[in-house]
């Protein structure tokens, strides 16, 4: 992972910029048409007035991205990677060519990037790969001359020589990932995120009718609602940001309204309570049933799984009994066909009873600082689902989280009770006005 | 101009490949979708089945360049060309990266590249740029490794820092010139220019219904047609290959069938016969009235067009009485309305009596090597264009061609009656069957 300061350091240091530097990210919907773009220029060109620098990073164009995909798949259905990386990079490359040249046509100069021109190298990995180092020489050079930066979101190249140089994507939230990357690595002093949401809520309103926008949520915080399957940040940009102590902004594109803060929160040993629900009808469970209860099992299992890039996220095993126990574990629904095929050799060589698949779950979670301290917590969740009459299927925790894998067709149900069991329609009376906000003006003093 | 052999020898010579090596060129209606591909894809394949190593170079799809063109045109009525260069670029990418999938998908090892990997180096113009370079070392590492090499075309970069490199395109016939200068640097047997007509012709076949295809023609008089309005080829490519020596042969990307060679033809002089007919309908002439007929004056009117680029091309001037003369010179349609715009304010500078323009007129050529030193055919033309009553308004020639001036809705009258005065459906004694001719048991010999 890319973290400042943990480069070689030949390059001199550079004075500091006389203006603050702000890093922003618009996704694809943002940009989605020459419209929408016009009106994101509009809204950097207003930023710059008000006196920053400005690198902005773009993903492609609306559905740009899928159409590309689809191409693909009309020529073959097993497009190598290497290739892929090559065709979607164009998508980005596109939308910030419009991006800068609807500045221009405000009169402001800006220029754009591609990911190899703004320095960002990565592991190489194709379609998934990480960032390795960022080398803003030619960002810092053009904010010199005055310019906006518009950087294309997703991608890096696998190394300097421009010949040998491939392009690679970053994977699912590559942008998000591509604009923290450039915040830690240009000190600037915030990342915005600008999406189709005004910010981070209690719980998706789309479901909870009064679902409340948090005005500050802590890195750790918004990780476990991220991993659990708030779709408004992706886990490893958060991850990033994090590591690198970027303060993040998620806003509305669409709207001029205050987002919600994701930075370092010194007061959440003092909060200690439910900040969001979080919930992913995305998963599917796989039990094995009448699994050999000796060492070296759960290798043999897992083992095949992670060399197919399956990830695994819940593992529940039973306490044994007759020298074999159960064992369920859920991955992304959309991987279960693999995983199957996968599993089916092993099963007949490991001689388990029987394997079964349910992919008709989802998960839902509690997620705050100090959960996993204060055991009321646990109780008064599941005694809501019970009370909801929702059925738990399996539970995992962390320090800040608690997540039960219920029947899909219970979700909203589940998500309304646990968001009202928790009060969290409530002004939490440790925050100030989210209005008032950007002023600074924030109170994040301790209450319970 | 790039010239093989002008360059730095810095590079250790490679040992000659076991294989030859044919540099194919598909256009964007021979892409344009993915059934057309795959077709592509299936032809590459055949002509690798056939022994030879391949470099294939591709435009973008179909209209794709059009729409990018519309996409800017929404934002923004004046594109910074560097941006321009940069969005459109990346439909030559994507061509590319699909071409390489269909070839994988029938089994074949391929790998697309960009201009930039492909080692193309320009001046730099954004728009227009010219190639300064080529440096195939990735292309040969990967023609080592078996793979066909698709290269995407119309573009380059204007030096080899990644993160300074910018893209730049080559304006029209970009993907031609980039094929020909592929072949000449890797001395490619043959560069194969895929087109949707069969090859070169005698007319336009949709105007004359018994033009002829033309199994060879040389690279002087295909410069000519292709000057004076043949669609099939550029200009610049054409250049390309008669400095490079490259052969180049135009085909079908729809048919099976032998195209038309371009080569340097030792027969020439021997056959002192037309070739074919050229027309162009983007055409404008303007005509300056009384100008004053001293010393400087030509200057002071076209040096203010070079400098806007625009290409003028027939100038005529005629003799001048009582001090002044009138001034006649053609310039593309499309470029009318600025050339009027830059010369008003000279006019009145110069003291002119007037300006006209006139739009509707068109150019019709006849092309062939020896034309020139054979006085016969000036009159035969002027002739056959009387006769069909077709008036003639200004007059240019070249070693190779003669050029009338006519108006606009006269030039399939014009062209008609021309192929018909020279006879030029007749085939060519000097020339074998073309349907011979793949075997290379042609036979040009000289014949008048």
């Amino acid at each position: 992972m890319f973290v400042p300061g943990s480069e070689a350091t030949s390059e001199p240091p550079l004075p500091a910029a006389a203006r603050p530097l702000v890093v922003q990210k618009f996704g694809g919907s943002s940009v989605g048409d020459a419209d929408r773009i016009r009106r994101v220029a509009r809204r950097i060109a207003r930023e710059r007035d008000g006196g920053s620098d400005l690198v902005v990073v773009v993903s492609a164009m609306g559905d740009t991205t899928d159409e590309l995909l689809a191409l693909a798949a009309a020529i073959t259905d097993d497009p190598d990677s290497r290739e892929l990386d090559m065709l979607l990079a164009t998508g980005e490359h596109q939308s910030a060519t419009l991006v800068s040249m609807a500045l221009q046509a405000l009169g402001v100069p800006a220029v754009s990037l591609t990911g190899a021109q703004a320095g960002i190298t990565t592991d190489g990995r194709h379609g998934r790969a990480r960032i390795a180092n960022v080398d803003p020489r030619r960002v810092r050079q053009e904010l010199a001359n005055g310019r906006v930066v518009i950087v294309a979101g997703f991608q890096g190249v696998s190394q300097t020589d421009l010949e040998q140089a491939e392009t690679t994507t970053l994977g699912r939230g590559g942008s998000d990932t591509t604009a923290i990357a450039l915040a830690a690595r240009l000190g600037a002093t915030r990342c915005q995120v600008f999406t189709d949401v005004r910010g981070i809520y209690t719980a998706d309103p789309r479901i909870v009718a009064d679902a409340r926008q948090l005005a500050v949520i802590g890195y750790e915080e918004m990780l476990e609602l991220a991993h659990q399957g708030a779709q408004v940040m992706q886990v490893r940009a958060v991850e990033l940001g994090w590591v690198n102590d970027v303060v993040i902004e998620v806003l509305s594109s669409f709207e001029d309204a205050p987002g919600t803060l994701i930075k370092e929160d010194p007061f959440v040993e003092q909060r200690n309570k439910v900040r969001g629900l979080a919930h992913d009808r995305n998963v599917a469970k796989i039990t094995l049933v009448a699994v050999p209860d000796r060492p070296g099992v759960a290798h043999q299992i897992f083992a095949p799984l992670a060399d197919a890039g399956i990830n695994v996220d819940m593992i529940v095993q039973n306490v044994g009994h007759a020298g074999s126990t159960d064992m369920s574990f859920t991955i992304a629904e959309v991987e279960l066909g693999r995983a199957k095929r996968i599993l089916g050799p092993i099963i007949r060589d490991l001689g388990f009873r029987e394997m079964t698949a349910d992919s008709a779950v989802a998960k839902v979670s509690i997620v705050g600082a100090g959960i996993h301290n204060a055991p009321g917590y646990a109780a008064r969740m599941f005694g809501a689902l019970a009370d909801a009459e929702v059925n738990i299927e399996m539970i995992s925790t962390s320090e800040v989280r608690i997540t039960c894998i219920i029947a899909e067709d219970q979700v909203e149900t589940a998500v309304r009770a646990l968001h009202a069991a928790f009060a969290l329609e409530r002004p939490e009376a440790i925050q100030g006005d989210p209005a008032a906000r950007p002023g600074g003006g924030e109170t994040t003093s301790g209450a319970a």
